[in-house]
């Protein structure tokens, strides 16, 4: 059976396991739905650190060595790191993992990077290029803010449809060694533009960007949305899961019943003053391996497909009157007996 | 034989061949020692276009369509996309190729780009994962010192040990179909930082990187200086040159006889003001289309090791006080018969 399916998808004849993940988060993610189920819930959010980009290296450096020493291997048994973040030239990555002396390829895929660092992950250890490699991101609420919006202290408004960058890096250790969940295939996705300017709309910009990709999923795959039993998209939140569940009631699939955004489960916008939920690279990242991940590997979940979506602005082709383009790069995931 | 070898080096069993590579640089790079090499060379430096950064766009989509043309091929037929740029949030990519409509793996090594890009898009079709890929980066002088450094209005003085962005765009087609080069191995770079902090002086920052891969490369493979006929660093320049060829004679390395770097080719120092060389993304991305790979091709150089070189440094970082870590990805490109 060939491993090229379809336009854009692998189908891997030897599935890579994830024989761990890890999960380091804020204390406002520690107050949310999910507080109970992350690794390491932080008290104060510059975790001992000096500034917000140290502070977010250091969740990287974090969630790097938990999950590394969850699958019982040294840092000299990884051979590639798949990781990149949201902040400009990736120095989140750079300086929180540069100690480990890894082989790095580092990449931007905005808060797609978790989908994009686990493709790439599971193409290299699917291809016998490495035993065991690490795919993992981070974002953080107030390195974010300073790299795209305003000054925390200016405590500027915001509409109820912007998100809330999530403070966490999670970490996943992919291999050859079995284990109780696989990635069986990947869609890439390619970057969609329907001329959304308006950057505190994130789920708009890309909620086309996630249909493009699941669709093509579905298509690739001769699926449809019955075969998963959730499709989890990165950080659509409230206002993009309608647009994207509209979209693709267009293209003849129903996914209302499957679908699911990390950004909605992992605050309360009620209680948490979140707007439309959770964003950042950090929010599927350590939704996936707190939340979604064990209950593939305990079999409650049999197949997922998970969809982290990124919006591709940066603050100069945002004030040079840019759209937001949109990227999300799908990942199957499936329980292994 | 094993694909993997030694600590970080893969050798490909069915080495990817290259099938087509273009260029296109700016008036200057036009102007210097290789100018007639390159594919396009632009009269102005805006490329028709409003501001710098849809300049470095427009290269990129010109690179990536002359190069597809090139290999005779349409861009339905190219199943990945890897390329990356050196300005905040990859937008010069994701502006530049998003009409194209091809899955994108965004990648960010800073100047290394060019060798992960390779690197991945090599392994993509090794793996058997796709048939035809494209792996490429640009760099802009005027984007890259508007995000790095001074407004160019202020007419700020550079010392010598600075280097000068090179304005250009690299493409390369990477595929199973026959050609006269290619790529044959890969040495995936670690991060490394000796303290340098002087955003001036990137070559000094670099160089220890460049030294740790193709030390690993000589390692790996079992290899010595004379198994190339050249050994290319991306941007360097003359300082880190210097500092390169004397890293590797404490590892018991002379490489003095077969060294050179694309910072040190792409200009005249003295005619055209251009300090200790050139750098960016572009600079080794147009310098091997251009100059070094229609070497390899005509068989003039049997075997190159190719080792783009990253500064990874942000605005953000560097007022924060931090070094200037470095990265390199060295490519293995052969003369295919």
């Amino acid at each position: 059976m060939d491993v090229q399916v379809g336009k854009q998808s692998l189908q891997f004849q030897k599935a890579p396991y994830i024989l761990s993940s890890a999960s380091i988060v804020g204390k406002k993610e520690g107050e949310g739905p999910l507080g109970n189920c992350f690794d390491v819930v932080g008290d104060d959010d510059k975790f001992g650190q000096n500034t917000w980009e140290e502070a977010e290296s250091t969740l990287q450096k974090e969630a790097f060595g938990m999950a590394v020493g969850k699958a019982e291997l040294k840092k000299e048994d990884i051979r590639y790191l798949f990781s990149g973040d949201l902040l400009g030239q990736n120095i989140a990555t750079s300086f929180g993992l540069m100690d480990y002396q890894v082989p790095l390829f580092g990449l931007y895929g905005a808060c797609s990077t978790c989908g994009e660092a686990l493709s790439l992950g599971a193409m290299c250890v699917a291809g016998g290029y490495a035993d065991y490699v690490v795919s993992m991101t981070s974002s953080h609420f107030a390195s974010a803010e300073k790299q795209f919006r305003f000054p925390l202290e200016y405590a500027n408004q915001r509409p109820l449809s912007a998100t809330w960058t999530v403070t966490g890096s999670g970490a996943y250790v992919l291999g050859t060694r079995r284990s109780k969940a696989r990635i069986t295939g990947i869609t890439t996705g390619k970057i969609m533009d329907y001329g959304v300017k308006d950057s505190m709309n994130m789920g708009a910009a890309m909620a086309p960007a996630a249909a493009d990709t699941i669709c093509s999923n579905f298509r690739d795959f001769h699926r449809t949305p019955e075969d998963y039993d959730k499709i989890i998209t990165g950080d659509l939140g409230t206002v993009g899961q309608e647009i994207l569940i509209d979209l693709l009631k267009h293209e003849g699939y129903d996914i209302s019943g499957v679908h699911t955004d990390c950004g909605i489960e992992i605050y309360d916008p009620k209680k948490q003053g979140t707007g439309a939920g959770g964003s950042g690279c950090g929010c599927s990242a350590v939704t996936l391996a707190a939340h979604f991940l064990p209950q593939v590997e305990k079999g409650k979940l049999g197949r997922i497909l998970f969809v982290p979506t990124g919006a591709l602005l940066s603050t100069v082709s945002f004030n040079e009157g840019k759209s937001v383009p949109g990227i999300a790069h799908a990942v199957v995931i499936e329980h292994a007996g």
